[in-house]
């Protein structure tokens, strides 16, 4: 089996955890280079124990390293988009997190190198690979519930994120809906053509004030005629609740929470079961190590990965007309975006 | 307990529900009078098997007979508005099925006769009975899962109508949903403000060509804030897809289809469940005999039915505005449809 | 479709519930006669509300009335066997309720007369009649979890009943587990060869005061090699669980509890469902008119009605086995008991 | 955090799993050497690949280094014994894979060299620490349900091992039934008092050519009055079925199979799920870690870890006790065992 070196930029929480599943997850594959722009002891220290082998600031130690022929982006959001290219302007492939970027046009100059170049990007939208989306995926794809109708995606955050990162986080329908509009996109098997979104400030009149609602619904509509459906929150005091439907013309498919015990509990009063797991941390952790499985696997393959660059695009332009569509409370095609 | 005598009119399929519930189920009740317009053998057969004791096609029978003090009607559509004015002139109190009419001047006529006279009104939205729907309404009532912030309900039919029937139904959001805006409005506790309704023929292009569409997805506004989403299609091959969710500040509360079984049968190949109810008659037959004892129960105590006339009103603007918003492609507020 | 006429003797709890069938839920049968031998004003106007035309105290006017071709045994369980034999002499048809008797030689003597005359038996093992039980046995009896290995039954009261029942009551192995008996040999398509009983005082030491036991376990050996498992016990505080499982060589079928509704609450502590329904009425209701229509079905055909004369004899030897096998601590043949 | 300098004996398959885990799950532990009496290439490819810093044919290497203060012992069970007494002799604790041994003087006798030397033992019954089964323990141990009175544990693998396996395994209750004995001791809260078990041979006659069952029912007495029940075979096709039951004064707890995923897919014939797990491999794989960080943290917090080498002395007494009664077909005590 072919053997990969591999640099990974940001040792963020992101980064940590993709860190790990390349050290003890990931067959045949060497970390060698390690960049962090704001190294600390506390990193020093969580780096060694964790067996990094190169810890750094410079990105050049991984881009100028001619043994390095793939690159893990896990920094900030806004530096994204120039590594991706760095990196493809070196001809090193590229497993970037989620988005590329929250600008289009600086999205599509990306996108223009990385075909130029001719490498591969794969986008890092975990959720495709959690078991239970990737299972009902499957029942779709191979015709079982016949030609998808209606997609049902429901996604709540356990706690609202501090009002700081809202303020910054671009909106709802950008930092935390991405994976929806993804997720939606993946099991429809088709493109969005237009979308009406809503919402409210229910959850936390902070939100509303930094100009951010906590509550949102979409409903999507696809080229191959299917309507998705999306449900957010930033708060379900019950836990992180996940689940997605397709509803098809020959049955209907839906993954549901997982369970954190199949312990039920029968009393005088009622039956009890235990809270669904609480955050992505508990719920999606396998994911990431599939994820990456899959990002090596295609490169061993030398096929496309995905979710890849267009995916990116995609889910962004997505977003953006949901943020249009809730502004001016009218549904919005997504070629009234694209065109930017 | 005090007896009350009853008339029905109309003895259809729905009506010879309600007649054997009445002689079977409902305890000191006694139907003394039924009516329907076109008796034939079958229905005189069927009636007298079952214990009718008065079959007539003169509805004076009823209206004019001072013993009757309630009246059931369960005659075609168009004639509701008219024998519940009729009723309430001769202060009978009556049970009527739904809707009340389509056209909102004449159910307003009509709600205004009933107040004048003060008969009690309640109208057949029977899913409020649904013993899980209902456990689900006692939930959020009770204040179990906070202020409700999103509702969403699941309905589907295992299979469409005859398209002569949809030819003459008034669309599918005044046919079918109007079952699930009525449900929207129980759980939500609240009055909707604004709807967003789409759609499209997925299922079969005859039910487009009676200018009906077969797949609906609708997002309500509430008035509290909540917001509401639905989806209908009129054919799910698995059966009679029935279902509600209400999200709260304080919890969610689900009420999943009925099984029709409790068995599972593990295998080499899979694990099986059998398919769920197939239609109405085997999920709702309960709900029908737990409506109507609401209903005496209400006259007996002297307090107003629910769901009652200002409910089947409220349902129709609703179904109306969610017509008008598919036709223009936006959201309509109900406040557009109230003024006619 | 032919009609039935038909007598019933014994309006207890379980007569009126067989009364009411009789009277609504199953066609083609004219209940004539109701005999109780102890007729009070109370039972007297329940008669009369529920429709029941005549009722006496004298047996005679069922087995002298030679319109009546059906009689319905549910008075008390020591008159069972005087009743059935008194109808097959005069050459009707016989529901009995469970048990025959608890005497084996005085079973085989009825027993003996039924098959003499000629007349239809059957007994009221009801559960049999479970939708989810006959489910759980449909799959079995189709082959399609291979051959029977292994059947557990779990099968627990909510509360004990008085001591004073107790006491009359035969012992928990004649009383309460003979319907796992017959469950047993239902799902396992096979009569017991071997049979271990053990059980303890542990909900009521007044229920050992009485001669009794209130938890109780039994190990099966079929005569097809299948091993059964029963465990019993007198109050399961959570209610009326009622659970069988088939586990065969292709495969496993488990018949779980019904619910009371599908509702399930996620809240910030937990996950709540409601109780499961509390005892045989919430739960066997319904199985009481499917047997009811199965015999009126058998009678029709003319056909062996299951579970037939040897099903209650059989039962009744299984639990005089365990009782002696918990009583000797010892494992015991039915043969040992058989020859009585 | 303190941190412990390891060695481990024998790198089969379940010490193969060990050996990930400390390498990559258990925080602060070291594994310094990793003795092996058969390596042979493969195992040093592996070892190489893992990251093991030191593999050798030769004990001493762990026994005489004073740096190593606990060792791992997961060699044949014939060596078990020999291993921990050594390790004791050198004042090293032991973690030591089921079961000791299965001669009860040789267990007494070791057990009384670990009690005089004064080192930790704990034994290798994983299942404790599955996540469902300890969430069972926990709401038994916190009173929830009350005082246990019937435990009941399925226990079924998904096809047999190999004849010549089957041979050498001292029969199906001390090679497969050992882990229940373990499990109904742990849930039990008590020590078994007295036990009948039987069983048959229905999977593979060649199982029964090689002297032992493939279908076996045991039922428990314990000296708290609880009664146990356990049923296993050596072939569930659908998958290795694994659950827990206590049944108490004040409820009931229930452990289910784990889910391969959370999917359903709803068709036109039926309902399907995913087959549940296919073996230990998948459905305990967690518990292993679960184990041996529990093991390190009662080492941490110098207090007695459990499952120890009164555990292990007492599940092999319920086996020996068990085989006893199967082929003498009454009920055993334990104390006719013990006393050998």
């Amino acid at each position: 089996m072919k053997s990969f070196s591999v640099g990974l930029i940001g040792a963020g929480r992101i980064g940590k955890i993709h860190i790990e599943n390349l050290l003890h997850k990931i067959p045949n594959v060497k970390l060698k280079s390690v960049v962090d722009l704001e190294i600390n002891d506390n990193l020093r220290t969580w780096a060694t124990d964790m067996g990094v082998s190169k810890l750094t600031n410079d990105p050049n130690e991984i881009f100028k390293d001619p043994e390095i022929e793939t690159v893990l982006i896990c920094s900030p959001t806004d530096t994204h988009a120039k590594f991706i290219q760095e990196a493809a302007k070196v001809n090193k492939n590229v497993f970037c997190e989620k988005p590329i970027d929250t600008d289009i046009k600086r999205i599509k100059e990306t996108l223009s190198i990385v075909k130029e170049t001719g490498i591969k990007l794969m986008v890092g939208f975990n959720r495709r690979f959690d078991r239970n989306f990737l299972r009902c995926y499957e029942s779709v794809a191979s015709g079982q519930i016949g030609e998808p109708q209606i997609i049902k995606i429901t996604s709540r955050d356990p706690a609202p994120p501090p009002i700081d990162y809202i303020k910054v986080s671009g909106g709802i329908f950008l930092d935390m809906t991405i994976h929806d509009w993804d997720m939606a996109r993946f099991q429809a098997g088709s493109e969005v053509e237009e979308i009406y979104a809503t919402g409210s400030v229910l959850i936390d009149p902070e939100i509303g004030k930094a100009g951010d609602i906590d509550t949102a619904v979409a409903v999507l509509k696809f080229k191959n005629g299917a309507i998705g459906i999306i449900d957010n929150t930033r708060q379900a005091v019950y836990g992180y609740d996940q689940r997605v439907e397709v509803f098809g013309s020959k049955g209907c498919v839906i993954a549901d929470n997982e369970a954190t015990n199949t312990v039920r509990i029968y009393t005088a009063e009622c039956t009890n079961i235990d809270k669904i797991p609480y955050f992505f941390m508990e719920r999606y952790m396998e994911s990431y190590s599939t994820e990456l499985k899959s990002f090596f696997e295609c490169l061993r393959k030398n096929i496309e990965p995905k979710p890849n660059g267009e995916d990116g695009l995609q889910n962004v332009l997505v977003a953006l007309a949901a943020q249009k569509s809730y502004e001016e409370n009218r549904p919005v095609k997504i070629s009234e975006i694209e065109k930017y």
